[in-house]
């Protein structure tokens, strides 16, 4: 029941990056649970990861082994391998290592990525033994595939393609996300992983990369838990004529403007398919008195049980918002506050707006695509949060995982 | 389906305190939704409020005129009279207005509490036209009515009566609480109102008002939506024959730890009885670097969704509770943290305890009362917060909320 979202309908292959899915049988059920990826040998790699403290054996791996120029990223569902302790890095350790004797590279050169239940012992034994068959499968056209084998509890696979012409030369983008519960990065995300065709140097990839997420994956809560398992790695095969050489020109711009849409598309599409969202809410906050002032308000509300029941029984519960307003910390004059649902101003001069009626409050929050805007007036800054409801799904969700 | 918790069975009267409470027909059902609560003349009144921007026209009335030699108290539920702008001003200011006229004295000695449903008109009239019935009722008997009306989505009256002799001379303390959603008091909490006989000065009185919130009400959370409408009132009514001179002696300690029993009581009542609670939960922190790293990791587990819903499941799903310390922001090292359910070890050495099992956890879990603590070893600070779980009557009562 994601909001607003559709299963992709075709991917484009991005040239120098080849990718494989199959079943290593670490859900009980069959269906595909392993993903391999290659990365063809003028690729640029770049990634940033969960700032969670307790980072997952298989962050702890990829963070090493980031900057050792990456071969092959190796992920898979159904199990975290997070809170495994040494056990799990030798896990993970051993998974990389028989991938790296295979394909003749160094063990290090492998980016192992995880996303499931956290604090079980990663089947190693499963996935090594489905080494052989990702790699006689490796095909620049499995995306689909790829995409849903990454899937925990989501309910659809998150990836899109973009393909834009860049001084004159095509240039394509492909990128996957997964997640839909424990949604709130720090600097990173779910799993995501982006990849395109031009030619770009590591360190402005890096900074794209930063850039990006700072402006998608890190907007976006379901239930303000920071994964143990976030990434998002964004990858450049250098296949394409088309060379990206700065940010600030007309090519780099163009190129930052289509990378931006496809990290916008895929972290919207963890929001839309947050566990048992009914609603997709953008919540913004603009003339803060400061940047961490903005962020206080959008998060307070987004994070507010109270107002996202309201927001999944389609309440405009104004009082609601205005308290998660007044308890966040930030720099206020209640006298000076606004608050709109999309258009519909609510609050104002310290109370309910004077031409506010509830039939439109209700017409708003009826929709499933809803706008929480907040003005301030304390300064010049502004920011924006992506997030969802909370439902019966997301309780019955995560009451029963494990289960 | 309050957790472990009964209405109270026999509730003491306190001389120099007289309460009554009647049906004003704020709620469109019958039942008792308005409290006058008299003060004797030698009371001493101290009372602390809600730190959310956005407090109700009534908490703004009552922090302007504690000061005043308050001696009525005027509680209604079903309305919180909060986000109502000037005309909620003027509304509960009428109502003070009314009940000063009857009874003669300067209407700025009224506190005037309410809670209820944010940002509707409160409806002054029914109220004003209350105020002559109440008065001729007034009796220092009419504990269990007053704790009874004062309830919104609470299941079950919470109040509860001390006798203890302190100095060779008899003390009585009644106290009464209501609350159960938008429950994260800051310095302050829903309504609670304890009263005492004993003898003692303000000054004395606002200290000690201070310290037991700050253990008891401000310790508490089911959704970490703080209320615009919180507080907690203490009143002395100098009628029995003791006096507390000092909180350092033994009189003092003693008095001390008979009210500090009352605010626990309440305090967890309104947990026990949180919005759709099925546990109470007591997160304790404990060896952090600082009192604000215990509670970042207290508060963190306390308002994870996922833990909350685990807890729901009886699920021992202990990732969820890594993954909320690993995001709290505290000063942490992974190889020194102990996590415990109860006296199960669930966490040590950076990973899942050796001598956990399942069943164990399991069988923690499955209680209604748990008890979750962690051990940073990090310094000598220590907090704990009281919490409950995530259920699907929270999103149920919160979705119909105002339907």
């Amino acid at each position: 029941m994601a909001v607003g979202l559709k299963a992709p309908s075709s991917l484009l292959a991005i040239k120098g990056i080849r990718l494989a899915a199959t079943n290593a049988g670490i859900y009980g059920n069959p269906r595909n649970d392993l993903v391999l990826m290659e990365f063809g040998q003028h690729s640029q790699v770049s990634c940033v990861f969960t700032q969670n403290l307790f980072c997952a054996a298989p962050v702890i791996v990829a963070k090493n082994n980031i900057n050792h120029k990456p071969c092959y990223c190796l992920i898979n569902a159904g199990n975290a391998n997070a809170g495994t302790g040494k056990q799990g890095l030798r896990d993970v350790k051993d998974c990389c290592l028989e991938l790296s004797r295979l394909v003749s590279c160094d063990n290090n050169q492998i980016l192992p990525f995880s996303t499931g239940v956290i604090g079980e012992p990663l089947p190693a034994d499963k996935i090594i033994s489905s080494i052989p068959t990702l790699l006689s499968e490796l095909d620049e056209n499995n995306w689909s595939d790829a995409a849903r084998a990454i899937m925990t509890t989501d309910t659809i696979p998150k990836a899109i393609s973009k393909k834009i012409i860049i001084g004159g030369k095509d240039v394509t983008i492909t990128g996957m996300a997964k997640g839909s519960g424990m949604i709130q990065p720090n600097m990173a995300t779910m799993l995501a992983f982006v990849t395109t065709d031009v030619k770009i140097d590591k360190k402005l990839l890096d900074q794209l990369l930063v850039d990006l997420v700072g402006n998608s994956f890190n907007r976006i809560t379901v239930d303000g838990d920071t994964s143990t398992n976030d990434a998002c790695l964004l990858v450049a095969s250098a296949e394409s004529q088309c060379e990206i050489k700065s940010l600030d020109d007309n090519d780099g711009l163009s190129f930052y403007k289509a990378l931006e849409d496809v990290f916008y598309f895929l972290a919207q599409s963890i929001v839309r398919d947050g566990e048992g969202a009914t609603k997709f809410v953008t919540v913004e906050v603009h003339e803060g008195y400061s940047e961490a002032d903005c962020k206080k308000v959008a998060y307070c509300i987004a994070h507010s049980p109270l107002v996202k029941t309201a927001l999944f029984a389609s309440d405009p519960n104004w009082g609601r918002i205005l308290a998660a307003v007044g308890r966040s910390g930030a720099k206020i004059d209640i006298n000076l506050l606004e608050i709109f649902l999309n258009d519909v101003c609510i609050v104002q001069n310290g109370g309910l707006a004077e031409n506010y009626s509830e039939s439109d409050g209700l017409k708003v929050m009826r929709g499933d695509e809803i706008n929480i805007s907040v003005n301030l007036h304390q300064g010049d800054y502004s920011t924006w949060v992506w997030t969802s409801d909370l439902s019966y799904d997301y309780v019955k969700i995560n009451a029963e995982y494990r289960t």
